[in-house]
């Protein structure tokens, strides 16, 4: 059985990772750091887990997680990967990184938005982990560095359209929300639920450091610069991301044009779910799984498109499709540990 | 004092204006009418106001409610107002209807939206209700058509600006999300709890109603047709509405342009908040008020401007903006019976 | 594979239960019945089921289901069982029904609590489905009762108590607080989000019909007549139920005497989860599950106890505790398809 | 006109005090006080106050705020109150404190529960602030103990039927249900909203500090030692609080009997609303307002009542029922600031 240690597992990413690698059938959870609760047993932090997960946290331990797990998943804040990969790599592990700090081909870009890279030599050879996107690198890959979840929410609705030149990017537009899971378990006002109780507001919109992401990947399927405008927003729930975007269009198209770009691209991806034109997504649609539901309409007299996509921010944008690039990177079915029944409410 | 009556007061803008009429110093509220719960109570279809509001819900009658309201706010779904409102207002009585039926000054773009107008002659003589914009004309307006909540959350942050010929129209973008207040009392499984809990969507995407209600203001503000994309979401929430515009600029302005714009519009209007550049708004800020807080951002290197409205969708939105409107139309201080203290959490 | 036939399939437990079959390892989901929506695709009314679930939803006819099932869920209100479910039995089916129907021993606490029985003889060969407690007459079972959810909330922690004769029965009362799944799919101002949101309050105080169902089940195993003090409470959320019990003690007794009595009746029991003394139960923990977690707590210098359970309403108190009941029926290992890994948050 | 100062004004008491007096009609709002936020303007702590509430916050100063106030309200954690109270009470202010510091009349039951008390002397002055109930002696005190929310919504329902001497206070049994805002503004898990979502949980269950208040002012009114049951709860919302509450009877009584003894004791008090004989109270009903509304049923052949109360926990519960208090006070109606319309919904 490969065995498999997640680094951070006590942040909401990290736990969700838990929850998804017990229930794989093909590996088997082995180690779980974590620096505020070393020493506790996991089922004490998450008392869901009470009788299911049995393990204790630990310290951050190179030697230990080495010689426990051949798979490590790395869910830390940005800049603390980027000191940990290189000995995990040199010691012939796989690691998925879901911070930052491998994302980026580019360091500059990588060093604006975040800070100076000290591993920037791997950054050629990390491969960025939109499964479905990237999925021949992925497989070849010793180091993925896991999107976040506003690009998955961005690029996967675009990408195909982009590829097929239907776009003109000057015009991109991303207006996103989030649920305050996205935000993490470290107390702030902001999640408080008396301040976030019938609260629906934009945040950061003068810059997240998400947007040169999406601003990368996006302009090398279009082959030139891209400039997108986005803006986020906090949903007063949980779990679940939207992404309504807006483009125009380089040319006069049809509904079934649109849709066979899509289902052309996404053919034979079990987490793409199209949805037929004029018809909205859901995030209840999605909670819980890895899915990313798609959908679009054209307006009546406009050569302009509008997209919705919806994913669990947590799974498809988090863990889920952390998981799902270990699969692909293993050879396994790429939704093995996935493809629990959604829930119905 | 002045006699005030709501038809169609068992409903949520109704039941919103009855607790706002009932606040105001210089009004007396004095007819409910509510097909549903005629003969009940209205402490008995809203157990909050029990030892509250003392009157029962009656049928709507043209004659008894002439001889016992000078004022009468219309809270009805549309169509049923431009059967009632002729009659009333021959009868001397000054009129605000919550309805779509008598925003439009076009009849044709209402019966594209709505159905047949039998009412047609009094769209002349109706005004806008949009109270900031329209201020002088409701002075004088008998029949005042009160601006749907979506309109008024995107036109009031947009209005400033196209007067100032700042913005190209063509490019006009409103993504804007609602409570689900302004789906009404009536039942569905849109607003069931179990179904809205942890869900976000878009939804009407390819039409809305509000769209052309904002088309023929914005319009006329331009001096040019304008075809706004405009994409509703639904919130988890019951009370509070936020528009993000996005729309580019004819020419690069500075963050100072364009406050100065927007507050030498909006100097001595009580219910405009304005925010400097780059700070995001927030519905939880206005719930329960008439305030509409208004917020932008220009991008960097570009010549695009993120504008953010909100707005609680049963107060400015509906109710709140009514009874502005019937202020102005008495020539009572404009803020009179809106001005409760915000609550802060 | 044994298959499986859901009458109702597309109310709250049916919907549950269509989640949980097609996710069990051993059987094999072949039917689904809807007056509502028959002729329509299940992922139609449960889109969050698209791609997932490619049943039709058909017609209840008794022919049909028997040629293509081996077991049938019933998730049908009361009183349609007891017309369905005697052919059923006859064509060699095993019957696992949700509604009151086949809950009580004495037809006449049926009768006064809900309508004439007509299927009164089979209420002697139907077990109640309470699955830790009646398991070996479930093994040998055609027809299961299933359990109320607030039965199942209430009797699990005091089975053992009673049993063991520690509680003075004439003192027990139980509070018990109900997300609004527990409602149902129909529509009601009740569930209606913004008459729920910010909203707590009790319903039913003079009386809801599971209480004679909790009475029979304790005065079984007490020895004596029980007529226990139930309130019932609504909670603003969806799922997740919680029973806040009280009982005085006819004895002093130790914490770990409660402890082991309860560790005792419940060892091997995978679903219910005790929690030592003074600890509290979360319904966010078992969100989702089919676990069943005790707490209490002996207050000190009185000869009281309070006793803690949550479960999720719709599966422990519903479809799971089915699902777990035909598991047992069948043969096949208890925990079958109701094994998931909770989610953290 | 009166002048007001509030201490710990940034607090979820502290800002509801302040959204109470900026619109009282017969005081004056003059200092507001925060360590965390001195010297900042308290509309940007709160930005919903944006252009209400103009006042900055400032260090507590004893000499400042005795220069700039006359009555003062205390809205800071317990402790610190003991030791501000006696050179504000020396230098003639009339004091408030909502803490627990001034609610007790024997210091060691204060001390038991909280810490040594270092201004004992003051308890045998000071009034416990149960406005309904302690009216009298609240119109002659300088220091009024503000009561606990729990205490205020268990001690106002039983507190007549005590007097009445219906009760057994051996069988008395109090399960009180909070919104999350009685936990205060300090951050914590408890109130991430991510994991209070869709949870709720008992807490507290060994000893929560506002049993001891209650039994203290429950016994003076019974005559003899109360030690009742409570557990409190936590629901997943912001504001709301109910209490439902079991205690035999001494003798079997008529709902009619309970009514009167409710009716009469509470004639004349505005802020009170009974309920007849089975109707449930709702949080919903009293959320923003002062109410706390009462409601009871009579077990059939029990000689057993249930009580329910329900009030907003941040007003009666603390701000609402410490400026019902200063109107006591100072002579004034009784609701003045507090007679605003509650919201329908």
């Amino acid at each position: 059985m490969i065995r498999v240690g997640i680094v951070g597992a006590t942040g909401y990413a990290g736990a969700e990772l838990v929850r998804l690698i017990a229930g794989h059938p093909d590996v088997s959870l082995t180690v779980l750091t974590s620096r505020q609760y070393a020493g506790e047993p996991f089922e004490k932090i998450y008392p869901a887990m009470k009788g299911v997960i049995g393990l204790d946290c630990e310290l951050y331990d190179k030697d230990s997680i080495c010689s426990k797990a051949d798979v490590i998943f790395l869910a830390l804040p940005h800049k603390l990967p980027m000191a940990f990969v290189p000995d995990l790599l040199k010691n012939g592990k796989k690691v998925i990184d879901l911070s930052a700090d491998f994302r980026f081909s580019d360091p500059a870009k990588y060093e604006a938005a975040y800070q100076p890279h000290t591993s920037k030599d791997l950054l050629s050879q990390s491969v960025y982990g939109l499964s479905e996107v990237f999925t021949d690198q992925i497989k070849n890959a010793d180091l993925v560095g896991n999107p976040g979840c506003y690009p998955t929410s961005v690029i996967l609705p675009l990408y195909p359209l982009l590829k097929s030149d239907l776009i003109d990017v000057t015009t991109l537009i991303a207006d996103s929300k989030s649920g305050a899971s996205g935000a993490g378990r470290s107390l702030s006002l902001t999640t408080h639920i008396c301040e976030i109780t019938e609260s629906f507001k934009a945040y950061k919109v003068t810059g997240h450091r998400h947007k040169p992401e999406m601003d990368e990947v996006l302009a090398a399927v279009a082959g030139k610069p891209v400039d997108i405008t986005f803006i986020p927003h906090l949903l007063p729930m949980s779990r679940g991301m939207e992404s309504t975007i807006y483009a125009n269009l380089k040319k006069r198209v049809t509904p079934d044009e649109i849709q066979n770009c899509l289902a052309e691209f996404y053919s034979d991806c079990p987490f793409i779910r199209l949805y037929d034109h004029g018809i909205a997504t859901d995030t209840a649609n999605v909670r819980g799984t890895n899915f990313c539901d798609i959908g679009f309409v054209l307006e009546k007299g406009k050569d302009r498109i509008v997209m919705m996509s919806v994913i669990d921010n947590l799974v498809k944008g988090a863990a889920g499709q952390a998981v799902q690039n270990m699969n692909i990177m293993l050879g396994l079915d790429e939704s093995a540990g996935l493809n629990a029944v959604p829930y119905p409410l």
